[in-house]
């Protein structure tokens, strides 16, 4: 058994050096047996339970095709309003119910904390798919997982990160992580937008080095991987504002130019016009790559969690 | 083939005593199996249609997980708002098509009658799931399975059922099955939400010791089980008066002192308030290791109509 | 291998002869295993993702059962109003999407067009499960394969076509795979819901004898089959013209008398009306065994496109 056998995944920040290895060389060893054809059964005969008490598509078929490429088997809540929280009961009793039936519950939750909570009532292990403003670890996992595949490397390289980097969940877990493997940080926002200060003094202070710009165009020549993000409409006043920005945060051909040859471009989907369709083309694009890679990341944590590995 | 292959499963009154040890058995068997990390196959290659023309996650959810716990495939009709319903379908005729894919049913529905419908309609048995204010058989026979497993023993014993025993259809079959078992009663209710009288009238002619009362005390002091349920605030027309009556329907600790040593707490769940939340601590208190027992009720009663026990 | 691996099914007016036989073949063969009491694992380890931008439950539940009775996973996105498509998403990058996950996509979808769309944007096989006015190519094969099942044979039969036939899409592919078999066609339809003219002029250009008529009567008189499809109230202005046609249009016991022996009734379902129920007990009523035969020319297609025939 793994030091992960029956521990929660809630955040990335409490896994060891030891237990992010141990997840990245899973996934890709599942990987890499799924490409030569092989079958998995490590999770025959075991229940995944996904709660999602907001949507999210993606992540909830990237759990459920990782669980059964495992050969295990899935129950979904995916609407709420239908589900006996309606009728007023905790998110802890529905959790006890739900643990009752499952071996491994995944929850996505509006309210930060809430994976927390659930971990907290049962016995089984808990996965957190995203709690609000919280965290949402294996989205941050895969882009790891991401960059280390596409890059060859992981430990020395330059990133920038850009796009909304105030609201973006998925790039405040994905920079602690990079800043734990030494990586050089640009973080790319409009005003307004900018990644909060209590991110950026903690990564200072773990040694990170950090360049802070709106000047797109400046950090991606200078990085290996630029992460984008989406700039969400509703976080502005004034529409005209929204637009003006937003064109500004777009990677096209024309920026390509200018970046450093070989760039890994990432994006945590679904994208809006912040990376032009002309550069799906480009041999460097990778987001739908990283996409898929959230399958191979997700079977690493069911079978490590579950003690099947 | 026992004697349940092929037959529809639609109330707990028609099932013969033989039928009642079978389920129960083969329950026992199915959860003793799993608890000893078996794998079973019994419902490999077959496909569940559950069919929810009203939502509840609860037993659609123990549904779908029995049948997987089997090796068997899942279909759902979760919403009955999207399907051929809407576009004027006749239950009949659904039922019907989904007997074209399926194996066995499962059929949820508001109007009493419904699940018989189903049955009448189609060649694969049929699990009634729930038809209004007719009859929830799984839950009675789970909740059987919970008070043999719970205390023991299961004839004579003193069961308390408490709170709305008017509308609630689960105590209703759970009632004629512990008359059976020549299990002593007492019923507990608010005025108003009495067990109505044609049910006692029917207990009483099968030889049932039964006592009304509005005291929860006095009944629990003489009761190894007591079966709460849910006070529903639409059933009032003064808001104050579901206020007050709901707060005297309540297990707490204090409660817990003058009760039977040892009693069985349980509860249909969701609970909103009926069980404090200091009684989860309780090694009585059932109600979350009874919802799981769902799932060996349900494993045994698919394979039982399947024939493959 | 064979020809149609990892080839998308589209329309079925590109399908040859040979293309067409192998799905009818398969399909006979994985039903009579099934029906021999055998397990089939061709899909074992393979997902199938299920996009339905409009809800289908039949076909919904159909795909989903083929998947399963091969062994295979499912991942179904089943409310687009809850997706990634809510946030602004482009259906071909939805599309890469889940191609990430799933080894076969079926998709359905309001848009004509929209499926070659995906096929366009994805490297796994795409199956039409209906796209708008455009195709609905597994329901004409089902179609076919049922007539063939049920008459014994298909080339130089009579069918007669009846009902919505401008806006029923289902009898526009159905006509034209009927065509290539050399059979004789009667389209019965009210006025304004007649065959549209480019249809009829394109089967006659093939050499297919059509007649058309408002007299279901007289067509049902020579016919070997008859096709009826459900007339939508939508299409008329005046609720009485449509009543009076609705009544016109229906198959009863009456009318039956007035059929050619052992005439085969078939419908796509829903029913509304259009079949008396008296007629249900005819053994040539086939629609229930119609909706049946979806399933395993499903899994032929499902298995043919895998390469795991």
């Amino acid at each position: 058994m793994s030091v992960l056998h029956r521990k929660d995944i809630l955040r990335t920040d409490l896994l060891s050096d030891e237990e992010l290895e141990l997840i990245l060389s899973t996934a890709a060893r599942f990987e890499g047996e799924l490409q030569a054809g092989g079958r998995l059964h490590n999770m025959a005969g075991q229940i995944l339970a996904t709660l999602f008490f907001e949507p999210s598509t993606r992540t909830r078929l990237s759990f459920e095709t990782a669980m059964q490429r495992l050969g295990g088997g899935v129950i979904t809540v995916a609407d709420s309003k239908t589900s006996s929280a309606a009728k007023g009961e905790s998110l802890a009793d529905s959790a006890r119910t739900v643990a009752g039936y499952a071996d491994v519950i995944v929850i996505r939750h509006p309210r930060q904390g809430s994976a927390q909570e659930v971990a907290d009532a049962v016995d089984v292990p808990v996965i957190n798919a995203g709690d609000g403003a919280g965290q949402h670890p294996t989205q941050a996992l895969l882009d790891v997982y991401t960059i280390q595949k596409e890059t060859g490397a992981r430990e020395g390289l330059t990133v920038t990160l850009a796009g909304d980097l105030k609201y973006g969940r998925t790039v405040h877990s994905l920079s602690h992580l990079l800043a734990r493997f030494g990586c050089r940080l640009f973080f790319v926002a409009p005003a307004g937008l900018e990644m909060p200060a209590r991110i950026t003094a903690d990564l200072r202070k773990v040694g990170a080095e950090i360049g802070e710009t709106t000047d797109l165009v400046a950090a991606v020549g200078e990085s290996d991987v630029v992460y984008m993000t989406r700039i969400q409409r509703e976080r502005f006043e004034d529409p005209a504002e929204y637009e003006r920005l937003r064109g500004s945060y777009v990677i096209d051909s024309a920026l390509l130019q200018q970046a450093k040859p070989g760039i890994t471009i990432m994006h945590p989907l679904p994208r809006v016009g912040e990376i032009a369709l002309e550069v799906d083309a480009y041999e460097g694009a990778a987001y739908f790559r990283q996409v898929a890679n959230g399958v191979p990341i997700r079977m690493a944590l069911l079978a490590l969690v579950a003690g099947r590995e």
